[in-house]
């Protein structure tokens, strides 16, 4: 089959590779209709990370099921399905307690699995034609028959739920004001998410006009950091008190306010600034505890300087981790399905696969309105 | 009245001031029968503070009511009444929420006042005969008539609460292993209530033979930092796992594991090796944003560095801020009431308010046993 | 001053009365510029309770302060503030755990007070130009200044958290679908209420045109319980599955699907058979436990025939009672106060005072559109 | 194999049957070597249900792993293991969503399956030599090698997550009163699960001298409802209050106080009057859609007369409906495997397989102490 494979940095290409079969009893073969782009993609893509040469990326895959392994019992040939980028096997320790972004079965060694990401376990990613899928009983999600809405739920695989998940880990609640950091697709998911559960204002930080225009359009109201420190804006539209939820939608590669480079606490300190006193932050951006690429030796090793003397004496909470999209993906997919949300805003380009390659180079560049890029192998 | 005042670094006396009067219609003026020295005074007393001489100590105070406001409903002449450190209005929005620890009036442009302390408010300590105590209606804990107990409801002023608050934050469920870090008042009280809430094994780390030895004497398993690395030899008695929760209730005047001198972020980083992936962090040990005696520059603003990518890698929730002791101290004394607890375990001398000299500068030294002293202002 | 007074049953007069006066430190008075008819005033109106003439209705108040006694301390003359119906003093045990509906203080010998209403304390209802406020602090709810949404906010004294009660009695989620008994105003206000915390379909069953078009109106999908089965037509609209939560807001007064007259038990018993496994159902809707107009003598005594075997085989979990108002007001008015709720669209009348006797004959009757009346002292 | 088979009303026998085998890839076999009779096994024999002669009894199954299907991945022969006695998938919506005595998949047509029970599924009991296990990896529970604690853990199968099901129900927090009724084994697992979590103070109702000794045992107080009515005992002892919390641990066979015969709604009821206002019932006693033998047409048919409109005015708040054991069974495993909790107080009796039919006759007849039985089918 054709997939998207790694070649080294700054290079992908669509290739022949073996097709994926039935492995396991639990396995399903899906047959990959939809498969996004994400920007934890280009972490590898632009060879920051350990991966090697070979790998096949792709872990936001919805498709159709194309071969049913024989211990399978809920779904069928022709079923739409969609998977949770995690790999989680459903029965552990982690799995049972709504952690299945832990999962201690799938990755031996580690807490958590994911297609085609490396050291996320064997599992092949889904910028593919086909997708073998384990534990396909719990790992699939069904969807309602045809093509309609695929792009919206395509997200459901990830950045919808991980900006969900933001919204969770911060416990935003109805009525209150959240501050968003980041306007990527990640960040508009946690403001658009923020709004679905009642806020009654959101903010969304970031410096690009397209992003904040995309958050405006949602209903946030957009704040520009290169204009003025954000924390000192929200808190000038919060009657000076801070806003009562922040989320982290961008994680170690934030710019700092003011400042040129990387500044990887730069958004962690920002959200002490901005939260008000008993708050709360929902970090789903990115942390990681080996980075070859950071500013600075501590920062290589996950070692952040953070404003931890205030954060204490604001009392503040803060909710970290990868999502755990299986335990929000049904409750999206209803609202989906009952035209009560729509993320399919997010989606900027819809492509054949074999536009990958170029597709990664834009999407990684930010050039002309790449913002969220579906590839469609069956197409 | 006499009362404990502070005279400058490593200096309090006892003297003649003012007694408190009724300033208010919702104040009551109660007669101290009990008063604890607390660890956080002796930030105070070391003169590590901005506190200027003259200040009265005196944060954790339990009496009989002397006096009532006219606009008090509740209350009455003769009633035992035990106040939390905190004080607070009960009815602005934090306190509606159940953050009394961060009243919005009481201590104007500060989330949150207290009793005998710095930047807190202007409340005087209650390390004297007399304590004038603000929205007494709210403030006061009714306790059984009589003595019963005296030493136990003494500690629902503050470290009881603020140790069962270390397990609220970290959401100790029963079934579960939690890991304290600091065999003080404050991490004993955190134990003792890690075993009340019924978690399965508790893990208390410390140096100090005598508070380990205690340590075990209520049941929790005590680990010697300097034996070896305090998150190994808890990993070695989960098999492997790590503690499901942990708490710090040490805060920045931290020492490190094999190393000499203050490492302010010694224990968060700690917790982050010794807490299982889905955990949780609770912090009620104290961190600033102000140290002047810090051991470096960032520290000194109370900026710390911090695992953020391997706590993030472990998707770990982390809650602070101190304790909201209202929110506990009804329960906790009802505990006490029905035999359900008796934290005086903690109690190592109960003494005259004319001694509190001597007193605090023994509690300082930690000398000859001195881990937690009640001044009896009315003995 | 003039107010409206019970002078029987179906009758009330708009007479000269004295005017209120600080009777504590802790009170204020408000001059009332809207005041609404609630359903309940109904059951005092029609003599179907123990109230006798001359009691003074309105317990859903909005104002300005007049005069504020000598203990208030963050109100003052002039301050725009909606008041709880609930009467309630912020610190007694119920009042700490949120339960302000319930308060042990105000009206001793039970659980819970209210302005103007039979048996709920000595308090004089705000139907009327002047209300003394109790326990002003913790009573008064300040919204910004001016007339602006003046009937959207005299419904945070009761329906419009009367109805998101209801949904957090039934937890309702994001993305779950919720069936609402009942499109009277409670019953509209926890639709909408519903709509705002999420919910990704809400069905409202009632039996007149005129609100279920008003139910649709708001995005609810509206069940005319005569046409067929209510629980039928909502199994039908989820896959046979049934909703997820749901609500009763409409208590004892019911009426049966294919009967006629009163049957108390009738929406509780239809609520079992609508939510599906493991669901919850919230319950705001008013039961009695004494009704000397009950059609038989066991539902006199509230003893109500009750599905309990397939309640408890549905693993069905039930949340009751009044709203504790002041648990939600607040996030509910920054909802209104940031263009996020618009709960006004219930209101069908805003009359001056002295036409309160028609009102309440045309509201009773239910003629003429008369769904939710405000009245205007001040206009 | 051996096995305890229903004969008739009033009759099993110890009879030979077929091996179970493996059916699915995902199935294991269990060597059974402990499997208790619960009183709900009664039902079926006592005749009151619609079970047919033949059925093998036995839900409540602890043993070692004999042979393993081919699509299990964490369960290896000679493991020791302990199966809810809920049969289920672990990835339908309800298993999902925590609520494992729900399964949507196992038991086609209903919400919930378990071994060994009328209409429950086609899953053969373990009151015999050896017991087919569905979806293995999700359903067995892993316990320490060797037979250490057998007792103790053969109890997580139902009767200890059971009672500890009744305190999450009523949302039993540290600090609290909690009444349960009935001191049968659930009833004594609940009092005894409300203390592991911290209860302040356990009352429990009954009428059996030996049951309400072993109550007192546990730390909890007797109350004898054939002395006074239980409520009035419970407020006298709560300072009038009534306590916080209350489990009905007794079900539809209830014995009302003051009279002979069953009331089905007796114990319901009397926790209406025994809690507070503001409080929560748990209700893991079983009530039934269909009752033949009820002691009238409407509780033959589940409808119960309850107390709603005290119900109501108290705001309580119900959870219903029978344990999810996989929801608790590991923090109770963890408990007893670290010594915190040893719940085999309850155990009357340990008996070998072939005595079943004489333990049957007097466990139902309740004499010579017969409270517990675990049966030995490899002893």
């Amino acid at each position: 089959m054709r997939a998207v494979v790694y070649k080294g940095p700054f290079k992908v290409d669509v290739e022949d590779v073996p097709d994926p079969r039935i492995e396991h009893p639990n396995d399903v073969i899906v047959r990959v209709t939809s498969t996004c782009i994400c920007g934890s993609d280009l972490h590898m893509y632009e060879g920051r990370t350990a991966a090697e040469p070979g790998i096949v990326f792709g872990h936001e895959n919805l498709g159709v099921i194309e071969e049913v392994g024989q211990a399978v019992t809920t779904l069928h040939h022709g079923d739409r399905v969609v998977m949770p980028f995690n790999v989680a096997c459903g029965f552990c320790k982690n799995c049972l307690a709504g952690f299945t972004g832990f999962c201690l079965t799938v990755n031996p060694g580690f807490a958590g699995g994911a297609y085609g990401y490396v050291a996320m376990g064997p599992y092949t990613g889904g910028q593919a034609e086909y997708l073998r899928v384990p534990y396909a009983d719990f790992n699939c999600l069904k969807l309602p028959e045809g093509q309609e809405n695929e792009a919206d739920y395509a997200l459901l695989a990830d950045i919808f739920p991980t900006g969900y998940h933001g919204c969770e880990l911060a416990d935003v609640r109805p009525g209150e004001t959240v501050a968003v950091y980041g306007a990527g697709p990640v960040g508009l998911m946690a403001a658009y998410s923020a709004r679905l559960r009642g806020a009654s204002q959101v903010f969304v930080v970031d410096r690009v006009p397209e992003r904040l225009a995309k958050a405006e359009e949602i209903g946030a109201v957009p704040i520009d950091f290169t204009a003025a420190d954000p924390a000192e804006q929200i808190r000038d539209r919060t009657n000076g008190e801070g806003s009562d939820k922040g989320v982290d939608a961008v994680g170690y590669q934030a710019q700092g306010h003011g400042t040129d480079g990387e500044q990887p606490a730069a958004v962690l300190n920002a959200l002490v600034q901005t939260v008000r006193p008993t708050g709360a932050l929902g970090v789903p951006g990115l942390y990681v505890p080996a980075d070859p690429g950071a500013p600075d030796e501590n920062a290589g090793k996950g070692m952040l300087l953070v404003a931890i003397g205030k954060l204490f004496e604001k009392g503040l909470r803060v909710g970290t981790g990868q999502a755990n999209v299986k335990r929000y993906n049904r409750q999206l997919r209803d609202m989906i399905a009952r035209g009560r949300a729509k993320p399919s805003f997010v989606v900027s380009h819809e492509l054949p696969l074999d536009q990958a390659a170029d597709a990664y180079d834009k999407f990684d560049r930010r050039v002309e309105g790449y913002t969220k890029v579906i590839l469609r192998p069956a197409a």
